[in-house]
């Protein structure tokens, strides 16, 4: 296919492809600051070659992105969280020539890495290379993003995705929603994520305006739902939460809001309640960097009768249940063009990940019912089987959540000489709360299977987790705890 | 991909498919109608096989293509206006192990033909394999669809087109007209037919509700349009004005009505206005049937402003003019994902019609304007060459079309000593009509170049053409004519 951008430029010149704050950008300009980024840099970075970005949601980390696209270099987007031992592995693992810093990011920890770096206000004044053009084609076989996934154990992997991936994931999502050129996407995500990065792309391809908002702030972002043609936005729950509890009484979102397309696990139903009672439509999805965005969704149309699914895989997405227990439950298995080209430099671990037929092993568990919506259990590492049964941390985790006076409750096997392994918690409780083990322990008896409940509840004041906030159970060992 | 019937089947088994006459069928019954069909065409029918299929827009026809796409069978699409010995070349050309012919059809001229035919009807007794599965995936890279190009030269050429090749299509056509699932497309055009077809398919890939009208009745089709929940139609040029001339006076399409769809050549302004008058609007657009039906399209919004143009390339397509003159008139020449995989048995033809850098030269002369619009001017091959002045003949003849009394006017070159070639016009007149060449040539004189005006005016009554209806140009020598 053309150059998505150039293309889009010809298409939808005079319509808005970019927000920021008080500017608006149309395609065209876009297109016209991109290029000119793109031909200063290219006195560094060429077609073929990596640069790695070390960003914010800035409107200068925006156009950075589209430049090396234009130029043909593969973009390693690095995780601002990162620690300088982890960014200096992403850097040289990558073997990124250049690494491009955003000025208004926290970039403490990326100074003490060695490479070649640039800040991204040092651009401007570089001279541009008159000799550069654009890239004519998006080649979908070719890759264009690298975004290292940091796993719950092991090193952190590349990534590779392609255009082909991007656009097979926008398309799902069209198909899907039913995308015009009415819409627009709220980007308040991390533009160095999945979740900020497909935004992008979908407006080019769509032809349809970014709202990139730089910083979250719940009042500034309720009032671009409720004051601006503002169509659809991209959340994880703990920020769809915050934009609720920030809305004043009485405001609704504007007249023209679709929804909110919600990724990153699984949501309570009580939220899910006042988003009904405020007529706000929320899309649950499913979906990892290895597959360029979700690739499930749930649509508001069945939210009702299907609490606790993460939807139909989309039109593009096979996905099929694996080596399933009696009740269904097994490994969620992906087949679809936007499941990602592999791993760089481990491609030897991807291939693991990939069954005979072309499946990607995504390490999840779930089922499927009968009208083929998917359940997602929990990370298979994370199964613990005691006495023969299958146990699914996220279940009782999500039971306990709903008990007040608990903040946050995670559980993990420990082994066990009669079981095997058997269940115990990890509680954060709040400042207010007395609970003791014996609730606890009768809450949960009334709740499920005897057999899931925690043996142990071991009060904390916190988790480890990796840079982007995923938990990280197999440290859990290291936590100090008092037990109740 | 995951098999698109099925797939769609799982997504949205209780919603609208087909809608023909009085009857509806899900997306779940019409899988269920297709799977059968499928199971008794099995015992004459295998995977990689081809099925010739002799139809008309009838029930039966829309559901045994679905079937010999379930089965993995290409089809071969036969136009039902062919002569028998048309027929017999494509049969024999194609291999096709089986000829399906619909018994609502006009059988008469494959009834001569030497292949294994059978009636559709007599399919319902015969008795399904039971051991059938539907294939598993639809390849982008997989034949599906073989259509035999007219062509207004040579011997028709087999068209092979991808299941690539359709998604790519009605991918580009949703990203234009920003389709949603409360959608609907009224399939009135042959079904054998690309502008058919491509319909099918896009309510496989979309999940929209198909009307399928068995014969083109204008007061019927008003009705659909203006009592149902249709929301898009395609037609080509005299379809529309039929519809209009029919459609009685403070009557208007329903409410949800989006667009007339319109491929199949250049629509006259005074068409377009009726249109504008009666809140219909149009999309123009341009394709053929080695591009999997349309490659660009002319929105409502830019119809005015772009009066003549086939509108923009579609988002997948790339569009460029080569070999252009001072005026920026060339070749047409497209590449796409949506142009097809060659020509059957004479991969050789295709090959000599794609240039170095992959791009397929349609055969036809246009440019694009400074806002990437392109104006269709004609076939190259019909390009008149006088006096070193390159001349279209559709430019000449949609002028002419225009003055009251003529009915048709086709244009062609001949041979001159003094200038190399001079256009001359074969006409027909009104009845009523009184015209002399004088003032044709009047006419033309005030209109456009001298060097354009026909040197002579031929009366006939009619001029040859191809089974679909195409001006085979190239046979006017043997009309008898009158000069006037």
């Amino acid at each position: 296919m053309e150059n998505w951008l150039t293309k889009r430029a010809k298409l939808d010149p005079n319509k808005t492809a970019l927000i920021i704050e008080h500017s608006d950008f149309t395609f065209s300009e876009l297109n016209s600051t991109v290029q000119l980024c793109a031909k200063k840099l290219h006195n560094y970075i060429h077609q073929g070659e990596r640069a790695a970005l070390f960003i914010s949601n800035s409107f200068n980390g925006y156009i950075a992105i589209l430049a090396l696209q234009q130029i043909g270099a593969e973009i390693v987007f690095l995780n601002s969280r990162l620690s300088s031992d982890e960014l200096q592995f992403q850097i040289n693992d990558s073997a990124a020539k250049i690494c491009l810093v955003d000025d208004s990011s926290d970039y403490h920890n990326i100074n003490s890495v060695d490479t070649n770096k640039f800040l991204l206000s040092d651009i401007l004044s570089m001279k541009p290379d008159k000799s550069f053009k654009p890239v004519e084609e998006f080649d979908n076989d070719d890759v264009t993003s690298i975004m290292y996934t940091s796993g719950t154990s092991g090193r952190p992997k590349g990534v590779l995705q392609t255009f082909g991936n991007h656009f097979y994931s926008a398309i799902g999502t069209s198909l899907n929603l039913g995308i015009n050129d009415k819409d627009s996407w709220v980007l308040t995500v991390p533009l160095f994520h999945i979740s900020g990065f497909s935004i992008m792309m979908r407006s080019l391809i769509y032809g349809i305006p970014v709202y990139l908002i730089t910083d979250f702030n719940e009042e500034y972002i309720n009032k671009v739902l409720a004051n601006e043609r503002a169509t659809i936005i991209s959340l994880v729950p703990t920020m769809l939460k915050r934009l609720l509890n920030n809305l004043p009484t009485g405001k609704h979102y504007n007249d023209h809001f679709k929804c909110v397309f919600l990724g990153g696990g699984p949501i309570d139903n009580w939220t899910l309640l006042r988003c009904d009672m405020l007529n706000i439509p929320v899309i649950q999805s499913y979906g990892m960097t290895e597959t360029a965005s979700n690739v499930v969704a749930l649509n508001f149309r069945d939210a009702d009768r299907k609490v606790g699914s993460s939807g139909q895989p989309l039109f593009p997405v096979n996905l099929r249940i694996s080596n399933s227990d009696s009740e269904g439950v097994g490994d969620i298995e992906i087949k679809a063009p936007n499941v990602a080209k592999g791993y760089l430099n481990r491609q030897d671990l991807f291939d693991k990940k990939t069954t005979a037929d072309g499946f990607y092993k995504t390490g999840d568990i779930g089922y499927l019912d009968d009208e083929n919506f998917l359940y997602v259990k929990g990370r298979k590492d994370d199964m613990i089987i005691s006495g023969g049964e299958n146990i699914y941390p996220e279940e009782i985790e999500n039971i306990y959540s709903k008990l007040s006076g608990i903040e946050n409750i995670f559980v993990i096997g420990i082994p066990n000489d009669d079981w095997g392994e058997v269940p115990v918690a990890y509680v954060m409780l709040a400042d207010d709360a007395y609970l003791t083990g014996e609730d606890l322990i009768g809450f949960g008896r009334e709740k499920m299977a005897h057999y899931k409940v925690p043996k142990e509840f071991r009060l904390v004041k916190g988790v480890p987790r990796t840079a982007s906030g995923k938990v990280l159970r197999r440290k859990f060992g290291d936590i100090k705890y008092k037990q109740i």
